[in-house]
Formats: structure tokens, C-alpha cells, sequence
């Protein structure tokens, strides 16, 4: 499935760089390459899965539950095709991440998060417009389409002398980790893949620990808000379960930093969510000689952006 | 010589990506494909004349006059190869960037801006060492290594459907300019270049316009100084003259705007002299349905950058 996507994407998704920095090897002591998956379409890995559950499903129309970069992956692969695309999202949501759908040419139901039921909304939609759901993590189509990262990954590493290293993936409900894991057992088996985790929503690396699936304890309050979800997935856990190592939790200020010297060093964007890969590997002891990150999304605002370069 | 840079660089230089965003599209009301240059190794385009320059030439030392992006390049590529390099540097050049400069592996000679005169410095060096000078443009390997840039814009606007559009490069001494020029006459004419400027510092719009060589009255006061020269130069200018089309020229608010356009839609970090193309994309009246803008380097620092993004 992982390569039929990758046919898929071909010409359509970006095959995004692998960037590295002396600089960085230099401050985490062993080479560090990051795969920036913020240069993807609409700033995320997101357009993948969604790009693939599109093409590979031919619905009518989508519909997808989100505030952030799924929505806009969807909607812009829902575009491209030129299919219809409802994003249901909070009514508290932040303007511009609903300004930022509608601008990708998605239509954006509001709903109340204390008294409607966003499944019952989404349902009713679907059937009533004959929409198909586009899940943010736990659907076969979208992790295969996350899983054509790891199919570059296994290649770029490769090119770039690496063939045995830990792959640090920023997690949330597990279809980029899956996905990759995945790609990566076919591809590049001396390549093994470590959930990035912040703390305080470090479900993944808790589950890994105890062999069984874990919650988070709450759903907000962290700035790494685009990778926080209540747990990992049902397709997506047993395969975290069975391919990755340990996971790696960082604070938010380790995140701030990755963030800071991903601009320093980089010249790349990263949001929170999405810099905790790389703070893993810059900041926590790692194995070996060299280590992959990859970063995940890059939708930040200019003040969170100017919050981690003034830290 | 175009072509012989690009064998050279294979493996070594990094095809950097041809970015864009619906968004920005729809600001600009044209397609616009931006040349990320600021993910070239060192942040900047000078890597692949540096790159090239040292590998053509096969010195057994180098030595450059440079604060800024043109020192890093030569200081990283010298790295590499396995020579020493050299770098004079006025003694009141910003802290950060000698630092960096060392950090690439290059010694670092101060001399008295008031004092002292570069050129002997670096004549004296030159001999007593048996270092070659690799000048910041005006020089054919340097500008054959930045005209591989040019190959890329042109495979990858085919690759985008753009055979027809002007091409707009930040532009200095020319030497980016000038290799683009050529590399595009040959393989894609239909991409015409323009240079852009920042206003006080236009010299070569003015020497198009005028059709003679002009030079700019000041070398300091501006925030794009990656871009500031006293002219262009005796190899650059003609090609410029033959080839360019009118120049443009934006103010350093435009530039700035562009900075934090540039980190919202397409997660890269651009400095002003590396924004002042995408700044003329956007704000100044374009022809056609597409425009391409070459965002020549990244390397701005943390206070500039959240000045920018809170403008």
C-alpha cells in the first residue's frame, strides 16, 4: 500500500529534503539529519495521507474533523482534485487556522465543543452529502500515504552514507510513526523509529513502556498542540507496538530551542509540535553516530515563532 | 563551464526545492515558484560557486574577503576538500558571524577597516601562504558555480509548466544573476531575469535603465546587506546587460514583509537581502501568469527575524 501511494503522490506531494547542519552535529555530537516535512504542501506531512486517501478512494466529497494540519491537508488535496471538502472545526477554534481552510477552498462547519457532538455532526454531513470521512490517523489509506516519508527517508539516508540509526518521529495518533516504522522494515531495517513525544502528553513513549496503551491524562495546554491526541490508534498501536524503540519526551523549552536553531541553522519553520524530534536529538543522550529526525510541520504564528527566537 | 559546475556539484551542492503556496498565489494573483536558496549548505547560494571555484581550480589554500554568506560558503567548501581557508574579515564585524565563520573551520584575520588595506592584506597572505583568492562574483568559476542554479530553474519550471516567465534574483555583485542569465539562455529562454534591489542600493537597475555601469553612493545603512555592493562587475555586468530585464527595486518594509510571508506560507527562513525577490513578486506590478523569485539565503539573525515578523 506504502508503494502504491508513493505512485500516487509521485508528482503531486513534494519529495522533501533531508537538511543538515555542521553547526548541529557539532552541538549534539553526531551527525543529525532532518527531514523537512514543513516544506510539504500546506506546511505538514498531512498532504500525503490525505493525498492518497483522495486518490485512492475517489470520493464525491470529504469530510474531516480538525483545527489544524489535517484540515489543511485535506482540504487542499480535496482541491487539487477538485472534490468538495467539509472541515468540521470547534467555533473557538483560532481565525486564522479557519480564515487559513477557507483560503485552501474547504467549506468550514463551526460547531460548539461544550453542547454539539462533533461525531453526530460529521456523520449527519456525511450522509446527507454523501461525504467520506478522512480520519487523521487511523485509516489504512492515510498511513500509507504518511509511510511514502519513510520510503524517502530509507533513500536519502542511504545517499547520505546512513544505514543503521534511529529515526525520531514527532507523534501524535501514530500514522506518520506507523507509516514510516513500516516503510522503513521494508526498506531500511538498520533504520529504527522512536516517537517524539512532549511532556506531559507522552502517551506513546508510556505505552511502549508498559507494552499496553496508554491516555493522556488531558488534551490542552500544551503548545505542541498539533501533535497531542488522546491516544494512539487502533491500526497504528499494534504496529508502534511491534517496530519502534523506546520513546524520547522533551520539555517545551527543549522545543522552543529545536525550534530556534532549526531557524538558525536550517533556515526552516518549525511549530512546536513539530520541533520535538529535533530537540530530542540535540538535547537528550542518543545512541550511535549519527541520528534522523523528522520534522514534522512547520504552521506556526509569527508570535510563537518570536516567542522561541527570543528565548 | 555551466555544465562542468554542475558535475562537479553532484553529490556535494543540494538541489534545493522550488517552493510555492496557493496563498501566496493568491496574493500576488499570478503562480509564484520560489528557488529556495537559503537550504543550500551555509544558507545560501554561495556554496556552489565556492564548491566549484575550489574544485576547478584545485588550490592548496584559500583565502576570500567577506563578512557574510560568500565567507561561509568558501570557509564550508575549503572544509570539505580538506584545504585551509583563510577569511579577512573587518575587526568590527559582528561577533556571531566570526564565530560561525571559525566554526565552518576557517582561520579568521581581522584587519582595521580604518587602518588597513583588505587587498594587501590578502595579497600578502596570498603569497607568503600560496593561497588563491576566490572572489565573491566577479570571477568565471564562481559565476559558473552559481549559474547551476540557473540548470535547476529551469529543469524545475518545466517541471511546474512554466516555460514562459521572468525570473527575479536578489542581486549584489551579479555573480547569481549573471550564471542564472546564462544557464537560462541556454536551456530555457523563455525565463527572462531581472534583478531586484533594495531601494538606495540599485545599482544595477540604474545601470540597466541607463545602459552604463552605475555604481550605488553608500555601502552601509541597509538591512539587506548580504546584496549591498559598490557595483557590479567588469565579467558580471555584460552578461547582465545583455541578458536582464529591467530591474526592480523594493523598500526594506516590502523586504521585511516578504520575510514573514515567506515564514508563514512556505516555512523558510529568508534574511532581507534574500527576501528583496519575493518582496517584487509580491508588492510591485508583474507581467504573466507565473512569476519565479530566487530567495538567495537565509542567514539573518534571531532579532532581525522576529522583527520582521512582528512588523
Amino acid at each position: 500500500m506504502i508503494e502504491a501511494a508513493a505512485a500516487r503522490l509521485d508528482g503531486h506531494a513534494r519529495r522533501t529534503p533531508m537538511l543538515s547542519s555542521p553547526l548541529l552535529d557539532d552541538l549534539a555530537g553526531r551527525r543529525v539529519l532532518v527531514k523537512a516535512e514543513c516544506l510539504q504542501h500546506t506546511g505538514s506531512f498531512k498532504f500525503r495521507g490525505a493525498w492518497n486517501a483522495i486518490t485512492a478512494l475517489r470520493p464525491q466529497g470529504v469530510v474531516a474533523f480538525s483545527s489544524g494540519n489535517h484540515a489543511q491537508g485535506v482540504a487542499w488535496a480535496a482541491r487539487l482534485t477538485g472534490i468538495p471538502a467539509v472541515i468540521v472545526m470547534p467555533a473557538d477554534a483560532p481565525r486564522v487556522k479557519i480564515d487559513n481552510t477557507r483560503a485552501l477552498g474547504a467549506e468550514v462547519v463551526l460547531y460548539d465543543r461544550a453542547g454539539e457532538d462533533r461525531d453526530a455532526i460529521g456523520a449527519r454531513l456525511a450522509r446527507a452529502r454523501g461525504l467520506t470521512l478522512i480520519k487523521p490517523f487511523d485509516m489504512a489509506e492515510v498511513i500509507a500515504g504518511q509511510g511514502t516519508c519513510g520510503l524517502e527517508i530509507a533513500e536519502q539516508a542511504a545517499q547520505a552514507g546512513v544505514t543503521a540509526a534511529d529515526v525520531l518521529v514527532c507523534c501524535g495518533g501514530g500514522g506518520l510513526t506507523s507509516g514510516i516504522a513500516l516503510a522503513l522494515e521494508a526498506r531500511a531495517p538498520g533504520l529504527r523509529v522512536r516517537p517524539a513525544e512532549p511532556e506531559g502528553f507522552d502517551d506513546v513513549a508510556r505505552s511502549l513502556a508498559a507494552g499496553a496503551l496508554q491516555s493522556n491524562a488531558r488534551l490542552s495546554g500544551s503548545i505542541c498542540d498539533a501533535i497531542v491526541t488522546p491516544q494512539a490508534g487502533a491500526l497504528t498501536w499494534p504496529i508502534i507496538a511491534r517496530l519502534c524503540g523506546p520513546g524520547a519526551v522533551v520539555s517545551e523549552d527543549q522545543a522552543l530551542k529545536a525550534m530556534a536553531l532549526a531557524h538558525d541553522r536550517l533556515k526552516i519553520v518549525l511549530e512546536p509540535g513539530g520541533a520535538v524530534a529535533l530537540a530530542a536529538a540535540l538535547f537528550l543522550p542518543q545512541p550511535g553516530d549519527a541520528v534522523i529526525t523528522v520534522a514534522t510541520g512547520g504552521n506556526v504564528d509569527r508570535a510563537m515563532m518570536a516567542r522561541a527566537l527570543s528565548a
